[in-house]
């Protein structure tokens, strides 16, 4: 086990291959993406431009140590070093014979390969064309992620971070049911909400209620937020106008009565 | 429903509302993640520099219909015509009572609104800092992706994809379902696989069996992908080797006899 800032890093998590990055920044923020999910092992294989690159420590925002630890190779089939199983991403099919893998997928198939010891590695191609034939040929598996046919080219570190989540998400023990929301009545618009904000502090400006001034911010905030969390229907924005303008309605006749001050 | 190239989109996808984005470039690569996950409406509360963007066109990647029809807002609350629920994406804990989801859970229930026909907004913050606690304050729940404790903050556009993959994954039908991998013996190191083509290819070589050497590439590709799709156990790479070895000294046995022509 090694420490990524604080994070214990199994030395099994997926060698991350970028094959004849393009640009310094995609290769900043590809470090960045693997920082987020927990990744540590970045290996390049000819960088078109110089390494160390500034550009890609500029936008690796936090991920130095990674850029640091990366390692050079002249060949792909050198930077498979130490590897047992290799995926290849691609965004269009390659007339090849080879099994293809969601995201999601292959999340499950590198945890449980890195339970029985086993280490992957994940090849992305450069920026302009993704990966050579001969590179996709190195690889037992394809990932491909099936997003909008007509428009499924991700970024270098996009696609970096998809695939890093998809693993960091596989490794959690912990399953989060989505929020159980059972609503019978129509949500309000938003807009509907706001209006009914504005008019309760207009009245409630009236009133003296925000004094002192300097208080009104955290007021009016802790106000709405409690009315934003309530999730309310169209129904309940309707009512509590109701209430907002009978209230200030009864105040106004106080007032002109005398039985109120100003 | 409208046609984003090619693509059918319901007009009840979710908005992805970018709050004083900095930077065009990451305008640009978030259009292009909102492309990839099939989302069209996007909206911007003042951004920092002038619009249209050069550089958001740019780093747009042919996403540019969205970026034309991006609507600019002067405040987040105008930013939220139309729509029935507001999710706010944060990377670090507020002091505010509010639900929390994950990605995925977002993803799911914010199908389930569109199921019956209402309208999601999300919220992004700026790049150096987030979204403000009046706009967090906007939103009825908050989406936090689990990333790494240590270092969870996305960039924008990484913001965007992530959500966007979510919801985009929680609207497909088909569940693809792991590969399923059954094996007893231990995979073999790939740069031991890479030895034995280096192995057979020489011998293969002085066969002749490459002739003419322009056929060459295209047969090392076709013997090479076989093999690597076969994920060779340890063992079965070195009976390779050894059959190689052995056809070999065979062949160089009858050829030292006169038996075969070199």
């Amino acid at each position: 086990m090694k420490q990524t800032r604080g994070l214990p890093v199994t030395d099994l998590s997926p060698a991350i291959i970028l094959v004849e990055p393009q640009l310094g920044e995609n290769i900043g923020t590809a470090a960045r993406a693997m920082m987020n999910c927990g990744l540590s092992d970045l290996r390049l294989v000819n960088p078109r431009d110089v390494w160390p690159n500034e550009k890609a420590v500029a936008a690796c925002s936090g991920a130095d140590q990674i850029l640091e630890d990366a390692r050079l190779f002249d060949t792909t089939t050198a930077a498979l070093e130490g590897l047992h199983h290799i995926y290849a991403t691609t965004a269009r099919p390659r007339d090849m014979v080879k099994a293809v893998l969601e995201p999601r997928a292959a999340g499950a198939v590198l945890r449980r390969a890195e339970a029985v010891g086993q280490r992957n590695g994940i090849l992305f191609g450069k920026e302009a064309k993704g990966l050579h034939n001969d590179d996709v040929v190195l690889a037992g598996t394809i990932i491909e992620a099936p997003l909008n046919p007509v428009h499924n080219s991700l970024n270098l570190a996009q696609a970096v971070l998809l695939v890093g989540w998809e693993w960091w998400m596989a490794g959690r023990s912990e399953i989060v049911a989505p929020e159980v929301i059972a609503r019978e009545e129509a949500p309000a618009l938003q807009s509907d909400v706001i209006k009914m904000f504005e008019h309760l502090e207009r009245e409630l400006d009236e009133t003296g209620y925000f004094h002192p001034e300097e208080k009104r911010p955290s007021l009016v905030r802790n106000l709405r937020n409690m009315f934003h969390r309530a999730n309310m229907t169209d129904a309940e924005v309707r009512g509590m106008r109701g209430v907002i303008k009978a209230l200030s309605t009864v105040r106004r006749r106080r007032l002109k009565r005398g039985e109120i001050g100003d």
